[in-house]
């Protein structure tokens, strides 16, 4: 699948989760991923009965059917030319380049320009074993704290596939503004509303004049749009109203 | 809590889950929070035995022991001096500003710096009611894809608060490089591979000049680290000397 404004395709990307035992993380790991449009899932020697209880789960049936099992590591990333393994990282020795996954994001992204890349979570219980990451060309890291870095599966999965597909240009852009109220209006309404004070009392007639300063001032920071102002100037014209007849 | 180049006190985030039902899913808020370094969890009217499961789930019974409960959402939102409605958008007419995630992430940090956010995550089932989004001041909402937009919740206050301690610096820095291998190693290692390859009849010596090119390009391009460079000399010394042997 290619989204529009898209730079690389997003079925080249494998998510490889690696003997996973809970039928709920596989679930929200496919469900994430047919949320940020990748399809390709793996499972290398899932625990059976997780798999199947996994493929009625709701959100993902169809890209849950299209999963793809596999033996082993070494088969399920035959076909990739980069194979990148998400980690916790802090209790192992690391024979690998370790990239927190802003940068890694960026890498990635790069390759599946080129080519198949695949992505390895290790299981809930113990991760990534030392073989599983000899596979791996390197390590990607999601900037967990060090105190609890170790993520829920599902939520790796989703973090990890949101830096993917995250744009920097939506940085950028803000979004259309809406139509603002004219001074026509922004002063009809400080009018309406210093009338209205003046009825009830609240403002001093003597210090009218630096009051309707500050009533004027108040009225523009409310940065109003024009359908508020219309809004706004019915309520007080009502209240207006009914200050009149008492 | 503020982390080292934090721009912002955590601690000023309040999460706020609206009538959550499901206790994997309160306790997937939680360790989220915790992996990304928040601590105000809120709860408006959830399902009490939910609560209570999620009490005893993994990860995150510290933030769970001090997660608040409310009955409205004016009350969990009461000190908050801006509040954010997560959103799958879609289905209802918007009446509140709609910004993509990254974005909006950038506009609740600088908020943070000042005070008080709270971020409103609506029921599994149903989201936010437009009760709920009347209290929001605005909407974020996780680029999804438009034919699957609704994400699991525990998912979504994953991405949202990893968008928030998403650091764009990590993009500039490329890990340490590991040490090089020197060009006398690499030239040893040419020299050695084409002893090797002569006395397995691989290289005919009539053209041993350009087949030592292209070796040594084949090694440049390893792009061996010191450590490597040693253990590639040591394999090829031993397989040398049996060649030799026979």
């Amino acid at each position: 699948m290619r989204l529009a404004s898209d730079p690389f395709e997003r079925d080249r990307l494998r998510v490889v989760l690696v003997s996973p035992r809970n039928p709920l993380n596989i679930g929200a790991a496919a469900r994430a991923m047919s949320n940020f449009g990748f399809s390709g899932l793996r499972l290398v020697n899932p625990y059976e009965v997780a798999f199947r209880e996994a493929r009625s789960a709701v959100g993902a049936a169809a890209l849950l059917a299209k999963a793809r099992e596999f033996a082993s590591v070494a088969d399920a990333v035959a076909d990739c030319a980069m194979v990148v393994g998400a980690t916790a990282v802090g209790h192992r020795e690391l024979h690998h380049p370790l990239r927190r996954l802003e940068y890694g994001g960026r890498l990635i992204r790069k390759r599946l320009a080129a080519g198949n890349v695949a992505l390895l979570f290790g299981s809930e219980k113990f991760g990534l074993s030392n073989d599983d990451l000899s596979h791996c060309h390197w390590l990607v890291r999601i900037p967990t704290r060090e105190e609890h870095g170790s993520m829920n599966l599902g939520q790796s999965v989703a973090v990890c596939l949101y830096e993917l597909i995250r744009s920097p240009q939506a940085l950028l852009r803000e979004p259309k503004p809406s139509q603002g109220a004219t001074g026509e209006d922004a002063e009809r309404l400080t009018g309406m509303l210093r009338d209205a004070l003046e009825e009830s009392g609240y403002l001093n007639p003597r210090t009218a004049a630096s009051s309707m300063n500050k009533l004027r001032r108040l009225v523009r920071r409310m940065d109003l749009s024009a359908r508020d102002a219309e809004a706004w100037l019915g309520m007080v014209r009502q209240i207006l109203w009914k200050l009149g007849r008492k």
